[in-house]
């Protein structure tokens, strides 16, 4: 039976968030959630995946030291690359790129999304490896609504809507080129950077419970995740 | 100190679902969580925001002996009147509405929502005393693609939209009017029903915990939050 080749496999694990939504002091990457901290948890998915895998994880300068300190003290043994952070995550991503090589396949993942599951990440890999861009998404349970500048909403129709979610992985060579122009406010992903540049997107199902840790609400569900 | 006359308030909790999220047989909305069925939770949160509100809980015929044995047993002493559920959610509240008069302020809410906070309930009842017609809302807090019949699909921008939750609130006379109308598949909710009949709707901020019960995470997060 013919294989083919398995293209080589990087992750940029973006952590760069200040965890002002936290409300205290610690960055939310570094909170333990049943004991381990979330950017470990991570980082260990995706090990768990292939654990060949090249990892590059984005911290903002001012974090690493406390980073490499809990490396120490958990004895986290999974080996990676850690890249310094940028005023925005397009900066922060691009500087985590500036790793890495333009072949291959190159997945972008938030750090504070520690409940990916092994399977979205392998739809994404795969689905990149076949049309150079890929995205998972979920659907919208809830009513939705457009708001106006005037103050005013309609409902719209929420079967045409997306929720997008990372790993967003994409080919290398392709990601670096997008990722060479000036930032813009509107590229809140990677998937959106990537358009700009004149790619499309494929969009593969997601799992409901990789959220994303931004609040202390979101810190309960994880703690009853585990 | 002039006070201004308390409108008369009314809710209509809607718990038609066949809770064939759930994987199991028995209906979402009588699933226990931490030892009380969800629907029981949801009924409290209005009686103690306001004691003297007019309850309906609107059940599927074939659900209401099972409701009535659960009352028995969990001594459920909220005093609320049972409709029959409909063949879809506009019917199940239009069920509701035919117990209550078209005076005062009536509120829909979602029998698997047990979270919402009793200040969100005062917010949505204060608005529509003032407007007519409140929902809470919240905003998105990730990325949102617009997908299109191609199979194509591009960003948007998440600021525009807000996903929506229940109660929503009406001035009785609006929504008895509103549902005088033929059913359509956009009622996705009332205010979507409301906003047919040419009334505007305005919104409010939900609280983000006020999730709905529909999966078995859902249930797990649900746990946590107790």
């Amino acid at each position: 039976m013919m294989r083919l080749p398995v293209m080589h496999r990087s992750v940029i694990i973006v952590a760069g968030g200040k965890g002002l939504r936290m409300g205290g002091e610690l960055p939310k990457q570094f909170l333990p959630v049943r004991g381990v901290p979330v950017l470990m948890r991570t980082v260990g998915v995706f090990h768990d995946f292939d654990p060949g895998m090249s990892v590059v994880v984005v911290l903002p300068v001012a974090h690493q030291g406390y980073w490499h300190e809990l490396c120490r003290r958990y004895s986290f043994g999974i080996p990676h690359v850690v890249a310094d952070g940028g005023e925005t995550r397009f900066h922060s991503v691009r500087s985590g790129l500036s790793h890495l090589p333009s072949d291959g396949l190159i997945a972008v993942h938030d750090g504070v999304r520690p409940f990916v599951s092994t399977e979205v990440i392998g739809r994404c890999f795969d689905a990149a490896a076949g049309h150079g861009a890929a995205v998972p998404v979920i659907r919208v349970h809830e009513t939705m609504r457009r708001v106006d500048d005037a103050g005013g909403s309609v409902t719209v129709s929420r079967d045409d809507y997306r929720l997008v979610q990372t790993p967003q992985v994409f080919d290398a060579r392709l990601l670096h080129e997008a990722y060479d122009c000036d930032y813009r406010a509107a590229f809140t992903d990677d998937a959106s950077v990537v358009e700009a540049a004149g790619h499309a997107i494929t969009l593969v199902e997601g799992n409901r419970e990789n959220i994303k840790l931004t609040t202390p609400f979101d810190m309960t569900v994880a703690e009853a995740l585990l």
